[in-house]
C-alpha cells in the first residue's frame, strides 16, 4: 500500500519510522509546507511542497496527515479527503463531532475513505473505553495519562515572559490509581488525579518567583492542579528531558449482579509518544486502505474498523495465532 | 433485540443476569436438553425443550449457544446456525479453523450469521492481541492466567478415584509478570508463567499421597506446571471455594525504533467468570443481530466486528462520549 506523510514534524517522522516495521506498507514522501530543500528526511525519503500533493493523486492509496489539531487538521482533512483517502490524529474532544461531518462530507462526495482521531488518545484508549462499556454496561470509567510530557502544557508556559524551554510532565495520582483499580467508583477533581510537574529553563533576568506564580494560576492548564516548578539550566533540559515518554491507563469498574464485580484495564508505557502515535496511524493507514477497496466511503473512526483491517496477517492467521 | 439462551449451565445463567443491564435486549426463553419441567429460571424466564427450538425460528434475533467446546459446541453451533443467528465461546484453540469453516458453510447456506469464540479468552484477550500487535508489529505478548478457577482442571481432578470434589486455580507467577511489564521478551515455560493450586476433597478412606501424586503426574494438565495440593474438607470447599473468580493479562512489549520501547497492557479482575463471559457474549449478540440486518451473512470472529456494534450507544453517541 502506498502512503504519504502530510506535514514532518515529530508526528510525521514518527510515522515515518514504521514503515520499517511494516513491511506491507510503502512510504511515497513526505509533504512540508516548509521549503522541500530545507527538509532532511531520517530514512531518505522524499519530500515535495505540500501544493504539489494534487500531482500524487492515484499514486497514493492512504494520505496520512500529520498537522495540529487547533488550526491545521480543521482546514487540512476535508480539504484533502477531496483528493485522497486520509487518516488523521484529531485530539479536539470538543470539535470532533463537526470535524467528522466535514470530513464526511468531502469524503463521501469524492468516493475517499477516511479515518480521523487515530492514535491512542484518541485511538486505542476510545477503543478501551467502548469494548469495557459494552462488556460490563453498568460501571464507571477512568483515564489516567502519563507519566508523559504534554507538549500542549510544555508550550503554554514557553509562552510566558521570560521562559526560554519548558518541558511539563503529567503525573497520574497513584492513591487515586488504586483505588479505582481496587473497584470502587470514586468522584475524582482533576486535582485528585493528577500532578503537574513542570522543567523550566529562565532567562538569565527573569523573575523566577513571577514565572512560577504564572505557571501555577494559569486557567485551565495549571490553575486546578496540583503543580510543581522546577528551575534548571538548558544543558540539563537537554540531558535529562529531551525524549516524549507517555502512556497511561484506562481503568473500568463496574457489575453484573449484586454480588459480582470486575476491574478492566488497559495500559500504555511509552518511550516515545510521536513514535508509537505514528506506528498506530500506519495500521490505520492499512485499515482505510482496505475498506476503500471495499466500496466503504466517508469519515470513520477507529469505532467502526473490523480489528482484523489493521493488521498485516490474514484473517486465516489472526485466527489461527491470535484468537 | 430478542434473544434466546441454548444451554442452561453456569454460563447460561450468566447470559440470563446480563439482561438486567442491557435493557436493549430481552431473553425470549432459555432451552434446555434436560427436562424443562426441572429446571428453574433465576428471572423467571420460560424453558423450552432444547429440540423445541425450531419453533422459534423467527421469534430469536439471536441464540446464545452455552454448550461446552469438547463435545457440545462442535455439533451445536453448525445445526443451529442453519436456523438461528448464533454466538458461541468456542475455546478449544486448535479446532478454531475448523469450526469457523463448519458454521461459516451453515450459516451462509441459510443466510445466517454466526459469531464464534465469543468471551474474553478467545475474545476479549484476543483483541488486545490483535490490537496491540497491529500498533506494535516488531514485539512479543504474553498472556498470563489468573488468580482464577481452572473449571477443566478442576474437572480432572474429579476424575480421580477417590476425590469427591475440587477446585483448581490457575496463578500467574508474579516474577514472570514483572519481567514481562520492564519490557524484557524473555522465554518462558509453562512452569515458569503460572502455579496451580488445588484444594481437593478426598473420600474418607482414600490414600491422599496417591491422589496427589496422580494430581501432580497428570499429562497436558500439571505435569509441565509446579502443582501444590490442598486437601480440605467439604465444609471448607464449599465455605472457601465455591466462586467462580478469574481474570488475567495480555501484556506486548516492543520497539519502534532501535531507541524506542514500550509496553501494552490489557488486564481483567472478575469476580465471577460466567457472569462476565455471559456479559460478552450478549454484546456480540447485539452486533450479529445488527449485522445480519446489513446482510452481512456467515461466520465471524471479534476480530471481524466493529466495535461500534457492541455498543447499545449510537455511534454519535460513541464519538461524543468515548472518543
Amino acid at each position: 500500500m502506498k502512503i504519504g506523510i502530510y506535514g514532518y514534524g515529530n508526528l510525521g517522522r514518527g510515522v515515518e519510522r514504521a514503515f520499517a516495521k511494516n513491511p506491507d506498507m510503502e512510504l511515497v514522501g513526505v509533504f512540508t509546507r516548509r521549503d522541500p530543500e530545507t527538509v532532511k528526511t531520517r530514512t531518505g525519503a522524499p519530500v515535495f511542497a505540500a501544493d504539489r500533493a494534487a500531482e500524487f493523486m492515484g499514486e497514493i492509496d492512504v494520505m496520512i496527515l500529520c498537522g495540529g489539531s487547533a488550526t491545521d487538521l480543521p482546514e487540512m482533512t476535508p480539504a484533502l479527503a477531496r483528493s485522497f483517502n486520509v487518516v488523521d490524529s484529531f485530539d479536539t474532544h470538543a470539535r470532533i463531532p463537526d470535524h467528522f461531518s466535514r470530513v464526511d462530507r468531502a469524503a463521501f462526495q469524492t468516493a475517499h475513505t477516511a479515518l480521523i482521531s487515530g492514535g491512542w488518545d484518541p485511538g486505542l484508549f476510545s477503543l478501551a473505553r467502548l469494548y469495557m462499556s459494552a462488556a460490563i454496561p453498568d460501571g464507571r470509567d477512568y483515564t489516567f495519562w502519563g507519566r508523559g510530557v504534554s507538549q500542549g502544557h510544555s508550550d503554554a508556559i514557553r509562552r510566558i515572559e521570560g521562559v526560554r524551554d519548558a518541558r511539563q510532565y503529567t503525573i497520574p495520582i497513584q492513591e487515586a490509581v488504586t483505588r479505582v483499580k481496587n473497584g470502587e467508583q470514586p468522584e475524582l477533581t482533576a486535582r485528585q488525579k493528577h500532578l503537574r510537574e513542570c522543567f523550566v529553563v529562565a532567562e538569565e533576568d527573569a523573575d523566577c518567583d513571577r514565572i512560577e506564580k504564572e505557571i501555577r494560576e494559569m486557567p485551565n492548564y495549571f490553575a486546578d492542579y496540583d503543580t510543581v516548578v522546577h528551575f534548571i539550566s538548558e544543558e540539563e533540559l537537554k540531558r535529562d528531558h529531551s525524549g516524549l515518554p507517555h502512556g497511561g491507563e484506562v481503568i473500568r469498574s463496574g457489575h453484573t449482579s449484586a454480588e459480582n464485580g470486575h476491574v478492566m484495564t488497559f495500559s500504555l508505557k511509552l518511550d516515545s509518544n510521536p513514535e508509537f502515535t505514528g506506528s498506530v496511524l500506519l495500521a490505520c493507514a492499512r485499515a482505510v486502505g482496505r475498506m476503500h477497496s471495499r466500496g466503504i466511503y466517508g469519515c470513520h473512526t477507529l469505532f467502526d474498523v473490523p480489528p482484523a483491517d489493521l493488521s498485516a496477517l490474514s484473517p486465516e492467521e489472526l485466527r489461527a495465532k491470535m484468537l
